[in-house]
Order: structure tokens, then sequence, then C-alpha cells
């Protein structure tokens, strides 16, 4: 018997990335382009920026939004970390015979509406249908194109920058937890899930050298991105366990479920690694947008444990953050 | 009971095109972009095509390919349809959990291979492992970047146009349909799947505004294009039998099972429409490359069935062409 694919190799962690490493960057990669969040391209003489997602979420409702929320936005988001203005998404269905009509169409209003929130139109698209039993009632990828402009925000990450967090963390992971789970008094938990194209452009607008790394902590949660900043470089991410935005309710079901609200997924957050001078102005930007108005620093870069993310306990204490290697929560997104 | 998701809503027929226009382009219609087998937008000063396609194809591996060279001919060819060079592509895996490991790599070199020869780069990315019974195996999204630097390939279609076909049709469905009907003597059937951008390069350079439209006829076969061409406008398509360049082999599954290879899906094949006075030429253009050997003019647009397209049989019978309904072959893509 040969090797198989485990639910591991869709967590966002350690198997995933020996995967993505070993089967499909050993074929495609291409030194030419960046494999990123998205790539970026030179077309026809202009730079951008070009993403893919498929989302396979279950349920595909949830307090704050749908698979068709989800699909538009973090389509979205992941061009807009890339410093990219998101233009154009395409819209890719696969429907499971028997999926009610009703349950489509309020899916494809959700995407319709973020699309319009976020300033992105849906320009193509596709529709297969498969039997009962060969997919889960509908799977959406979106792909998408921005436009970048100015400087694309990635910059060398050093010893001293700011690690900065748009908001509360965990709200999209806990939420699908505490409905998978039946927890009901979890009626406060929703999904953060939103466009952060403007929040983000509002930043990279004013201080348009100063932001050196920009991700969206969805599947693997803030924890993970920080890890895979750090990996096999002279680097650490040191965070403030004082200083993690999390909500009462977000914490109390990470405490029943034994789950640390670093690794859980975000979907309309952003991670950002910028020069400490900029810091405080820059979470005076995100403060006045609605998206980020829990903005906080959480953190900074370091030398201490090269390679590791790791945490200051409110005890005092240190605890490394590992990689996730087992799916902490499957089909997040 | 509300209306539910039928095998029908996926085939390329009436159902699918009713669902398209009531339930999605009725919310993301958008009458600055074409909704065509790509859009054509202007980003950054640059035009492009943009596509999407998901492939469910079962079984995944037949004569001639595979899923993952159909994911990656498939949209090479909806861009160069479009008269856009292809340039970029992303690669969306849906994993269903327990797959070989040797069944992915083989899938990914078939991708890798095409890419190659079509001379496409693989950019960007996503991997989601979904349960045991909640996919097929494997899908794959691949959408599409390309490049128009000259005119796009759409101009209006008058009676006197030729309509050409760039080779044998029916190929893929019928090896398909062989395969899985696992019909023995069909062993000379394979696949036509290939990427045809060389192929229409060398006629678009040749006759840049002699084409007046061209499309790929995957599902719903040669047919369904045409009768898109001909839907609601004052002229038809006649089609002459005797014209069709079709397999024996073909043409005897086709008859064994009760299917006109008019509407049989191709992989690797362009329906042309064209002036008149440059049909022989652009046939000359075609049988030089090794995917246009087997070209031929069969047929034109005239006025004799507004809207519809027609055939007329060797037998001298005339013999409408209506739009499939049904699915014919469910997952031939």
């Amino acid at each position: 018997m040969g090797k198989k694919i485990l639910p591991g190799h869709g967590s966002g962690g350690k198997l995933m990335n020996e995967m993505i490493d070993s089967v499909i960057r050993a074929r495609f990669g291409n030194e030419s382009v960046q494999l990123d969040d998205s790539a970026i391209l030179s077309v026809g003489g202009a730079k951008i920026a070009f993403t893919t997602d498929t989302f396979t979420i279950t349920p595909i409702f949830f307090p704050g939004g749908d698979i068709g929320t989800l699909a538009v936005n973090g389509t979205v988001n992941d061009l807009a970390v890339m410093g990219a203005t998101p233009l154009f998404l395409s819209c890719a269905l696969v429907l499971e015979e028997g999926l009610e009509f009703e349950d489509l169409e309020r899916v494809l209003d959700s995407m319709k509406s973020e699309a319009d929130r976020a300033g992105v139109a849906i320009v193509t698209g596709d529709t297969k249908v498969v039997p009962n039993g060969k997919a889960d009632r509908i799977f959406i990828n979106t792909s998408g194109i921005g436009l970048i402009e100015g400087l694309a925000q990635r910059r060398e990450i050093e010893p001293g920058d700011a690690i900065i967090v748009s908001g509360t963390i965990g709200d999209h992971g806990m939420s699908i937890m505490a409905l998978r789970n039946s927890l009901s008094f979890s009626r406060g938990l929703s999904s953060d899930c939103a466009p952060l194209n403007r929040m983000i452009r509002a930043v990279t607008d004013q201080f348009p050298k100063s932001v050196k790394f920009m991700r969206d902590p969805t599947r693997g949660g803030v924890a993970s991105v920080l890890n895979e900043i750090v990996k096999g470089r002279q680097i650490s991410a040191r965070l403030i366990e004082a200083n993690l935005p999390v909500r009462e309710e977000v914490r109390g079901v990470c405490g029943i479920l034994g789950i640390d609200p670093l690794y859980a997924a975000n979907e309309g957050k952003v991670v950002i690694i910028a020069r400490k001078t900029d810091a405080e102005e820059i979470i005076k930007v995100l403060k006045k947008t609605p998206e980020g108005r829990d903005a906080a620093v959480i953190g900074e870069i370091n030398r201490e444990f090269p390679g590791k993310a790791y945490i200051e306990t409110t005890v005092g204490g240190r605890r490394i953050l590992p990689l996730l290697t087992e799916e902490q929560l499957p089909r997040i997104c």
C-alpha cells in the first residue's frame, strides 16, 4: 500500500507544508515567481497579483457569514496583503446533486454583496455538478487578480520590527468550532469574515515604506503565520500574551475545547510586520477603520530563539509555539 | 420541498444555461465585461483574458490523458480561443482523504508536462483535503491569465461565413464513454486532449481580421457551440454531414451507444467561424500543425432556420440540432 492523503495534508500545518514542498513545489516551483499567498506577475507591462483558493467549509452557513462570504473575502484579502488592489474575481462552483437552489442563491447573494463591499467584480465562472456523495453540498473556488501600483509589501524583516495584529484573534475558528460542537453558550461568537483591502490600503498609503510583511492568518492562525516568517532564519517572533486581543467568548470556548487562540483561524484580520518606529502610528490608522478597531502591537522580532515563534505568558513564562502537525480544525475555510 | 440541483445543471445544455442566466448572471452579470469562456479585462493598461474551470472528471485516468492534462489544456484553450496568449495558471486541488500519493503525483506530473508543452507557468496554488466520501478522489481548479496583444477574436458573424473545425470530433467524449461502459473493442480510442494555443496563434497571426469567433467545443460538443452562436439571432448554422471529420472508432462507439458525435466532448479541437474567402487558406495553415491535421470546413452560416443549428445529412435530409436539455455524459471534464 502506497502513501495516502490524510486530513493533516490540508491542515495548514507541518504535514501540508511538507507535501506542498515535496510534491507540488518540486514540480511547479519557478524561481521567477513568488510562491506566496499570491504570485506577483508582470503581464503586458502591468504588475499584478494572482491568487486562488477553494472553499470547502462545513457547515456552509455560520454566524457572521457563509461559504460565499468566505470565498470572496479570502481571495480579496490574499491579494490585499500582497499590496495589490483587488480588482477581479472568478467563481467556480462544484455543486452536489440535491443541493437546494435556495441555499445556492443565498450563497451567491453573499458573494455579490461581499464583492460590492470590497469593490471587486466577479467576471468569469464555471459550474460543475457531481453526484450525491461526491462533494459536500458546495465547494467554491475563487481566483483573483489585483493591480500592484506602488511597492509590493515585502521587505526584509529584522530584529526590532513590531508584530501587529489588526484585531481580535480566533473569532472565525472558534465560531465554527462552537457551532460544530453545538456549544449553546457561544451565542455571542461570530466569524470575523470581512474584506480587508480598504483597511490595508489606509495603512500602506500612509506608511509605504515601513510595512515589511502582511498576511491574513487563516488556517493555522497567527502562530502559523509567525512560524512561517521565522522558519530557517536567524530571527524569532516574540509575542506578549497580555497584549493579545482575544474576545471573552473566544477565550471561553478555547478554554473548554483546549485550543490556543493563536492557532485558531481568522478571516478578517491581518498580521503586519512593520518598523518599530511607526508601529504606534500604524495602530492609530488601523483603529480608525471598522475592521481595525481592536488592533494591537502584540510582539516583536528578535534573535532570542532563532527560527522559532514564542510567547511570554502573563505569569512570566516563555512557551515555544510549535508548527502544527495535525489538523486542529478540518475544513475551516 | 424547494427546487434542487440536478445532474443536468452541469451538463453544458439547456438546464445549465437557464441556471447560469437566472441564478448566476442575474447576480454577477456585469455589462462592462464579457461573460464568455474568458473575461476580457483591462488591468494597469494591459488587456488580459481571465478564465476559470474546475475539473471533476471520472475516471481520473483515461487513454490520452488524465485530469491533470485536462486541467491545464482546458484553461489554456479557453484563453487561446479569446485571442489571448496564455501565460499563467493557478492550481487549486481538492483531495479526498485516502487518495494515493502515487496518483496525485502522476496527475501533477501531467500538469507540469502539459504546462511546459503549452508554454505556461503554474504560479500559485491551494490545497484542501476533504473526508472520504466528500469528493471523488481529486478535483482540480485551474484559472488562467492570458495577454491580448492584437485584436480579440470576436467580430460579428454574418451569413456566408464558414464554419471550420480543427480536426476529428468526439474523441474525448467517446473515449471516456467507452471506458465507463467497458467497451473492449474501443482500444483505438483516445482523448484528443491537447493545448491549442500554438495552432490558434498560427491562424490568427496570418489571418488577424478574418477569424470572427473561436471556441473549444468541450461539454456539449460542436452542436452546443453552434447553438450558442445562433441563439436568438437571425442567422442559422448549416453543417454538411459528409464534411464532418469523425474517426471510425468514434463513429462505431457513437452508433452502439446512440450518441451523436456532434454532441460529444472535445478537448483538443476548436470551432472557428471565419470569412468564407479565407476559409481554405485557414485550413491549409491548420493542417500544417500537428493538432490541426484533420481540419475541415464543415458548414456555413446562413439565414435558413434563424436561431437554429442544423445538419444536411448524406442522404439529403435536414435535421435540426437541438440544444441539449439532459446531461448526455456527466463529468466529462
